[in-house]
């Protein structure tokens, strides 16, 4: 038997098959994890993933926890759930984003998925045409790039500009598309640079767009998430101009990203994607794919509708704190620069002047071993598609951030070259 | 941009791309309910699903909502879980499987999956090679032919024999075997069959997958289900004849479905699974995929642990009389043939006799007919493989089943052709 499974292909660890996968966040911060020293007596500090639910001064609002207590308690949502979601949960969903809007998202609109990843896989296999492809940003997302690996759908980076607030360089958008380009990705709040776009941004993205006949997928995960000047505006604000595909969850908001409860929603007043088949398409996927729990679902018109601005407001407090202080740490590091405070979501993104380092080649590398030598995880740009950057999470509690940083300076001092 | 879209195959509904999703059990019971006749007054019935959770009498244990309660509570598990599944959820479900075993089975054997489906997928996906071909049951569960489709996996047909319990034609299946196939697939306790297999059975089964050289993934989704004179054995007692891969879940046992908590299990005590990369194969499809969420797979211990054995005879006493009683109401209708008592699961299927009847050309008319006139959904044969036979779901509670035998009587005598 084991030279049969050889033959077709089953042979030790599957390194070709994997490559792809091996580049995920999620590896890379287990890997770096790995290499922790277990000589360091200290805590080992993560500032890798955009995770901090475990800390105490991020829990979820007890409304949220009422709501999943209160519907499993109902013994009514045991059943298997239909295609797309239980209905109390797509209409509020549908109101919930609509509230932004100046129209009316129907629960039609709205399909339940398995956290918001899963929500970009379907929407990467609805669009996946042997001819087609779309446009993602660098930096970005990377799981976009798996997803179309895997699904045969080509894509082709357009890059976002540090030096004005990571914006979509539109220019290159128009560059990189041709006649068959369907769609652009935009992350906003941004993964992994923290920035948040501004309403003429938006509807900038929303007029390139139009005029090259492709869709937008944005990604706002982290909607709603945003402690600078500018507030949150959804892409879908600008519908009418270009369809959307609104990609979202209670993840970040609530900090409950192992809830898994996400949506997918065609933000389209215009009626493009259901007169295209894309409704129906985005149906066919789902039917044989996972679906999130239907007492989760149930959960939701509770969590979306009763939480209060003060748990809100408590989560963006701490974030913008939070920023400003690694902001201004950072600055107290001569290898690093960041071109751009964080004003959203959970990360920021910062340049490493490998050449002031000593026996460190790049960006990995300096990761590696800082792992090693400060038990302290960062995530190599290269992860997120920016070699020789750094995404650091600052979303975690004020002493770790404090340590972290601390060690970080002090991996870097001891590491710069003699001048 | 209308234009653009049509070019890369966006046109109106998608037929082509549907067309083996069109037959999935879910959307033809949709189909079935949709032409149920508003002007029927009486409720509806469905015979069509197995799952029986919305019935009162059929109620999930207080043992599992507790522990999903404690943890949502809790607030330790709203994080991220890790690809595969918490430890405590791998260790618990190891434990659980390996009480029927003759050997353990440790936590990195087990994976936890979005229920059971998502096991199936992950499991097809895992084998997906270009020259690979699996064999698959007939009638069987089709949503394995689904992923095979989808996954570009090659698949071929062995026949189930009525007269003999439903047990695997083990001639058909060496005849059907070549040098590139890798996997046989068994449903044990049976969907569609509610048969149950014989220990002597399971054990010519790994004999014959030996002799091929081939795994055996065993789908014990309906485990434990069994009210006949047989026990319940996991294909996996005889993991160490041929390597098994058990996929399982709570939702059947527990009549949780709508939980999405499953597992898929490498049963492979001669570690033959590792060494061919298998297991890798599984973390890598596995990694990008969706995840039960954390609070669900933090319940799982409990729910394994303790619930009490009156829960569990409680189930089996009331499917046990659902099925006799279905038995001997299905032997007063002529046109209908029962050549096996259900011993497991919830399913029993029966042969029609076409022939007997005016007015219906084949099962797939009859059930259409069925639900347009007599407001009751049973599923036709051809959904689960086998034209002109029925799928029936006893698992509802009592005065549902006897209505909806009642009707089905009613149905067949009024459409019954003059001597």
């Amino acid at each position: 038997m084991e030279s049969k499974l050889k033959k077709l292909g089953f042979q030790g660890s599957e390194k070709l098959k994997t490559a792809p996968l091996k580049h995920s966040i999620k590896s890379v911060v287990k890997f770096l994890k790995e290499n922790i020293s277990e000589d360091d007596h200290r805590p080992a500090i993560s500032l890798g993933l955009g995770d901090p639910s475990c800390f105490n001064c991020f829990r979820t609002t007890t409304v949220a926890e009422d709501a999943i207590v209160e519907a499993v308690r109902s013994a009514k949502f045991n059943s298997y759930a239909p295609t797309g979601g239980i209905f109390i949960a797509r209409r509020a969903i549908a109101e919930y984003l609509s509230n932004d809007l100046p129209y009316q998202l129907s629960p039609d609109d709205v399909y339940v998925t398995v956290g918001c990843k899963h929500a970009m896989e379907v929407m990467v296999k609805v669009l996946a045409r042997s001819e087609a492809n779309i446009l993602l940003p660098s930096p970005g997302y990377r799981i976009y790039e798996t997803f179309a690996n895997s699904h045969h759908l080509e894509f082709r980076h357009f890059d976002l500009l540090p030096e004005k607030g990571w914006e979509v360089d539109l220019d290159a958008v128009e560059a990189i598309a041709d006649e068959n380009t369907i769609a652009m990705v935009i992350i906003n709040p941004g993964n992994p640079c923290g920035s948040v776009y501004s309403s003429e941004h938006l509807k900038k993205i929303a007029e390139t767009a139009r005029k090259l006949g492709i869709l937008v997928i944005a990604d706002e995960v982290y909607g709603h998430i945003v402690f600078g000047s500018k507030p949150f505006v959804p892409m879908s604000f600008f519908g009418s101009t270009a369809p959307v595909i609104t990609l979202g969850s209670i993840s970040k908001r609530w900090m409950v990203p192992g809830w898994r409860l996400g949506w997918l929603v065609t933000s389209d007043p215009t009626g493009l994607l259901k007169k295209c088949g894309i409704a129906d398409s985005i149906t066919n996927v789902l039917n044989p794919s996972p679906i999130s729990p239907t007492f989760v679902q149930a959960a939701v018109p509770k969590i979306l509708e009763k939480t209060t601005e003060d748990f809100f407001s408590k989560t963006i407090d701490l974030l913008r704190s939070a920023s400003d202080f690694c902001y201004d740490k950072l600055k107290e590091i001569p290898c690093i620069t960041c071109p751009q405070k964080a004003e959203g979501a959970m990360f920021v993104m910062v340049k490493l002047k490998v050449s002031l380092l000593d026996d460190v080649e790049d960006d990995t590398e300096f990761c590696l071993k800082l792992a090693k030598e400060e038990s302290l995880v960062i995530l190599p740009g290269l992860t997120v598609g920016l070699k020789n950057w750094l995404r650091i999470t600052f979303a975690v509690e004020h002493s770790s951030l404090e340590d972290g940083l601390g060690r970080l300076k002090a991996f870097c001092q001891r590491h710069a070259k003699e001048p």
